[in-house]
């Protein structure tokens, strides 16, 4: 027998009928033969609606008090989820994060897991039923409190469950039916993988694929958890998000798929002194202020004043204030001046054949030069080329590189192998 | 210092300028040298909106995912309480019926409190802190379920929390400014009490006063928990329940108050054998259908048959159930033959010095007859007499009454003591 750990999002479960259509999916899981711990986000549009409510009555809601309210959207949909499934003739009970043994730090609104101990969870399932399980939601195991885990959330609370249950598989249902060569919305031409490994997810995820939370395919890919992203509102297998190779037959991809990021802004320090240690100066003042950077270049200047450029991306919304920032600091750094740029976009190529394959940056930038589209800044890891080019382009772009690797849907770079179902 | 619990009712924290201007009221009583703890409902019709949805999934819903489920509406409005007194400059924290100590057995809907144990509250109380606490629920002290008081279950919560933190006194805030000598949707000229005896309350709440549960009553009684009862939207000093008679100058009245009930119904067994045990029998009936039964008069029969019939009434809501309860246990009982009336109203005339005053009776029942007003029942106890009338007639004769004992707006039946405020 089985054990599938599978989470259901916002839109799976956002009014009466499609939670009854979830409760039919789940105990058909069941009949099949498995036992099925259940992860439930809130309904539809509850949280911004709640949201809301807190900051009509308040300009800066207290990070305590605003995880005990968010926390009742999933108590909401978890017992409607359980309500449904009895009502189907199944069997079901509906646990909090407290109940489900999810101990966190006391971070309210990022928290982390601190430990699992779902006894409760696996006494229900081998009683035979679905046990339900309040995503994005954990205790503070200094006091007890209530926490939320932020952001994908719930992912994050799926796979860390699929993990200490040991399930065999953490499927992930939404609106959408897998992971794509690249977004549909801007390449007609993608095409869904069948299965992709966890490594090329993680870059994806981190080059700006919204599918999966990158904190819950880090907690994957430590825990080695295969995970199954499908749609709620298909039969479609999905794809399959491997954590190692099986078999012989498996030839990884050279390129997976290609991710575009139209989220991030541009900082550039001019003038900085060419001096060991200023760099660090630079990314401290970033750092205190509280935004994540993401790509960094740094141009030594050839010139005789000895003094260095450095640009770096960082989401929208944080660039304001890093601006601000830096701005106050300017006399203790010792640069000349900054300048920002809104108007960016990133593109990524990941794959876990581009270990081995030589030839795939040439092929990137020559692709581009052809298009006439210029490149600002380019990082690399193992697995994957990111570069950033003008937002305006960035759609062009993501097409011109999505035929240059072979990945339109007529094409076969892909290695299909079937989805292991 | 004095330590207040203060409840507030859904229609008090309906939306979010509510909220803030119970926030204010808060604050406002911890600067005038109070410890508060707060005890809040579920903001406006959430309630009615989660049974909604539970019945778009269910036709029977759960108990166990019921609780979990209505739980969620008491989560929102304190977390947001919280939030907007933190906003207004106070200091508070919000704290569930688990968090708050508040044990209860197992039974989902309509659990009992097993034990109170507010460690969390006070610690929070020292700190400065306003407690704000989830009214309706508590946990199994069984298996740490989550549970619901049932109806009137804030109310509860309230007194049960007063009288453990031996609270000075617990204000029951909602949108009537007290209790009145009448319902004034009947009777015009009724007034609101300043005080009244805890026993008075009992009686006119088991008696079809909506104003509080007759379960917080008898908590409060038991315990001995004064309550005063006021407006959330007035600084009138509303009317206190005292629970036992202070000072001197402290003279009871006769009759405190008129109170009418329509949602009764009547149901007459025709035709007893007149034998030992044979009413026992038709209550055991009645009290396996579940249905709560208030007035009993028995008629012996004077006829050689030795027959006689017995009346109750009980909710119209219950009625159908124990009539066919009844009819399949005719020929085991043996009675005659069945009778329902769901026309009929109930008035109560309440005070406690009715124990030490004759005549009150006799006044009541001089009164109605005056009017041509029919009476079908009576039961008594030591500081009500209750009566029974044609439904339509409810209205006149309870006016009327009000009147015969003196208790219209002009006239001083009614012994002010002033408010102790």
């Amino acid at each position: 027998m089985a054990l599938i750990v599978q989470k259901f999002g916002g839109s799976s479960v956002a009014d009466a009928e499609k939670i009854k259509h979830v409760a039919e999916r789940i105990i058909r899981a069941q009949i099949d033969g498995n036992q099925v711990c259940v992860v439930v986000s809130a309904m539809g549009d509850t949280t911004d609606e709640l949201i809301d409510l807190a900051e009509s009555v308040s300009s800066k809601p207290h990070g305590r008090e605003m995880d005990v309210l968010l926390t009742a959207g999933e108590r909401i949909s978890m017992s409607l989820l359980a309500m449904a499934i009895i009502e189907q003739g199944g069997k079901a009970k509906s646990f909090t994060g407290y109940q489900a043994g999810i101990s966190t730090d006391s971070a309210h609104g990022s928290a982390r897991i601190w430990k699992l101990e779902p006894e409760r969870i696996r006494k229900s399932l081998e009683a035979g039923e679905v046990a339900i399980v309040a995503g994005f939601q954990g205790f503070s195991f200094e006091n007890g409190d209530t926490t939320t885990l932020g952001r994908g959330g719930s992912d994050t609370t799926a796979v860390a469950l699929a993990a200490s249950l040991k399930a065999d598989v953490c499927e992930i249902y939404s609106d959408v039916d897998g992971i794509y060569t690249a977004d549909p919305r801007i390449v007609p031409r993608a095409h869904k993988l069948a299965q992709i490994d966890i490594d090329s997810m993680l870059e994806l995820s981190s080059s700006g694929a919204k599918i999966l939370y990158i904190r819950a395919v880090e907690f994957a890919r430590r825990h080695q958890v295969p995970i199954r992203v499908r749609s709620t509102f298909s039969a479609d297998a999905g794809t399959l998000i491997y954590t190692a190779i099986e078999g012989d037959n498996m030839e990884e991809p050279i390129v997976s798929g290609v991710a575009t990021d139209d989220t991030q802004a541009k900082i550039t320090v001019i003038g900085l002194p060419d001096r060991p240690g200023k760099a660090a100066e630079v990314f401290s003042v970033v750092s205190e202020s509280g935004a994540n950077i993401d790509m960094i270049v740094q141009n030594v200047s050839t010139d005789e004043n000895h003094l260095s450029d450095i640009s770096f991306t960082l989401p929208h919304s944080d660039r304001h204030k890093v601006v601000e920032a830096l701005k106050a600091k300017q006399a203790d750094v010792g640069f000349q001046s900054i300048s920002h740029d809104d108007e960016i976009g990133k593109l990524s190529i990941v794959g876990a054949g581009m270990k081995t394959s030589s030839g795939v940056s040439a092929k990137l930038f020559g692709a581009l030069a052809k298009a006439g589209i210029n490149i600002e800044m380019i990082s690399t890891s193992e697995i994957r080329i990111s570069v950033v080019t003008r937002a305006d382009q960035l759609k062009e772009a993501t097409r011109i590189v999505h035929t240059a690797f072979e990945l339109d849907a007529a094409d076969t770079a892909i290695v299909y192998t079937g989805t292991g179902r």
